[in-house]
């Protein structure tokens, strides 16, 4: 196992009836911008009730935070804030409103251009406004981490972010905000956690059983939820199971001590940069050939991934590995997710521009073992054609 | 799954060469008292490379906590921190030093009698001294909860203590600084963390997916381990496995949202109090009894266990079940703790005063349906006589 810190100060308050109680963890005296992504939080009900629950406390909002969020619309909350001298942020939404709220967390407070502040960017975050969340699409963790990812139109640049600072000091977790929620969400939330954890668990062993068992039951709890959140999602406890798996899945438990790969992702944020295709569905067409192309390196994991997460125990190395593969490529199927560029018509064509992008990105050695040459990505690009 | 709450802001800095860390996480200008246990943590060198990493800050020394930390010997750390005005605490060694360094540092601005804070006296904790661990013994999971156990001596009362004050600001998790426990310690480790899993898991079921399964990981883990902490109990590996899982058993995340028991735990500290037993030993002894006693209430949940962490597919539903009762006290002997009273020769002279003792201390309600009464502990002892 490797070295380790593991600190994760951010107050989970999880289930129903939950959104009263943001009375007691919002301080009296807060000056508060709301903000939220489209309508839907409006249109529900989640924005009202929040509103209630902050009493006679001073609001005001800020709408329109889109899906990938972009430094262009985040950049005006900034100048909100720094306006009107509010002192907490609460975002009411999914991944997306909260990595925006993380990155006007940190922006009010730095001087110069705040988009230096994204990790490729150089400069460090030291301070941030005091912030917390009101979950209603489980999905991408940011509740209860200190990243986020920005994207700034101009350039088609999708960019992380992370600092000590950047975590909610609490994020409401209520199974039921998320009744009004399509399918397709919910699936893509099924997809994106199961990928989050693939990332820190499927790279090469290295004797820390704990973070692989809690890896392996993440998963399987995944494989569980994904037929009953397309057959019967309004059930409480599918939700509720869903979120709090989603929540797990990146919240720094599982990958302490161990090794990560994250090339998945890096390789994903190309595509939805450049043909907008909603992140947890990136992931489904870029992780199966990910595994195909690099599974000498993988092997042990793969291995152990499919007799522990998929119960394959029949046929000799390479076939229980195949097996392992088509599996995960058929549940993403299963869930409506496509697994290969072609369902977006996408060609060797925008191979080309992705692997132009991450060279601009320096994205030009990733994975576990950083070997992921511009090179390895093409492959792992024309694998999943 | 029910509602629950989440929060644990200690910091972990976890693996070999940690300790010299402390000159970052101990305020540069903190008063600091050191508490430890016998002399092995000077003996073994561990003492000293705290008081280097501590530099020229200001630190005295509480010795002498011992096994089930006593009130009457903790109530002397009290009168020397308020003496010498010292202002932040530092406990070196295992749980009973960090419960022990925990009390202290409620008990300090506490005013009145100490022992009221204790959980079924009354009175809250409102405020603590900050402090922090290095931890030398896995097992007991407090470098990373909120709770402890005090004993006082001339009562022979075992009482819990809880509060929201009362995490470790951070944690050094160095597994090199077990080197020195012998096997029966590192032996009852196992146990202890394998019995506060079981405490939070083997209830009834509610969907509850992944505790479930984060629950069932810790324990394969600890079956995996158990074996090598006997064979191979030097292996760096196999020491920082068992600190991470112990850490883990009992920090509040497997317990989220589910049922518990903790009538085990219960029964067996008067175990500890009228008759000395370490605090595991009671936990071997009285757990098989207690599964085999409420079979029926927790029947679900034992078929589940038995299928998912022993592999039990054979026989019909009492078969299975009684193989895993059987297993989980072959586990416990394989490690060298008995797991029947006449093993300390212990008859039913002794259950009669613990019962006096669950009677006198109110513990009569105890268990996740409240109905481990005195009648059903009675029968729990007698099963394991």
């Amino acid at each position: 196992m490797f070295n380790f810190d593991f600190y994760n100060p951010t107050r989970i308050v999880f289930g129903n009836e939950t959104i009263s109680r943001l009375d007691e963890l919002v301080p009296a005296a807060a000056r508060i911008l709301l903000l939220y992504g489209g309508q839907s939080a409006r249109a529900n009900g989640t924005l009202r009730e929040v509103r209630d629950a902050l009493g006679s406390r001073e609001v005001q909002e800020f709408g329109g935070i889109e899906p990938n969020p972009s430094y262009e619309t985040l950049i005006k909350a900034v100048d909100q804030v720094r306006t009107h001298r509010l002192d907490f942020l609460l975002a009411v939404g999914g991944g997306s409103v909260i990595d925006g709220t993380k990155f006007v967390a940190a922006a009010v407070g730095y001087e110069g251009d705040a988009w230096d502040i994204l990790e490729t960017r150089g400069a460090s975050i030291r301070r941030a406004l005091p912030f917390g969340t009101v979950l209603t699409l489980p999905a991408t963790g940011s509740e209860m981490n200190n990243g986020g990812v920005v994207t700034r139109r101009a350039t088609q640049d999708k960019l992380p972010f992370r600092s000590a600072y950047m975590f909610p000091q609490f994020s409401i977790l209520d199974p039921t905000k998320t009744q009004t929620l399509p399918t397709r969400q919910l699936a893509n939330g099924v997809v994106d956690a199961f990928v989050h954890v693939i990332e820190q668990y499927l790279t090469y062993p290295i004797d820390a059983r704990v973070q692989d068992r809690f890896a392996e039951g993440l998963l399987q709890t995944l494989i569980e939820i994904g037929p009953l959140v397309l057959k019967e999602s309004a059930d409480y406890n599918t939700r509720a199971n869903l979120m709090w798996t989603a929540t797990l899945a990146l919240n720094g438990l599982i990958g302490a001590g161990v090794p990560q790969d994250w090339s998945t992702h890096m390789i994903g944020h190309e595509l939805t940069a450049l043909y907008g295709i909603d992140h947890a569905r990136t992931l489904a067409i870029v992780l199966p050939a990910n595994l195909e192309i690099r599974r000498e390196a993988k092997r042990a994991k793969l291995l152990q991934y499919a007799e522990r997460v998929w119960q394959i125990s029949q046929g000799d190395e390479e076939q229980r590995i195949d097996t392992a593969i088509q599996q995960t490529r058929m549940f993403f199927e299963s869930l409506g997710l496509p697994t290969h560029l072609s369902a977006y018509k996408l060609g060797t064509d925008a191979i080309d521009a992705l692997i132009n992008q991450l060279d601009t990105h320096h994205l030009t050695a990733l994975g576990e073992h950083k070997n992921v040459s511009l090179d390895v990505s093409r492959r792992v690009l024309e694998a999943s054609l």
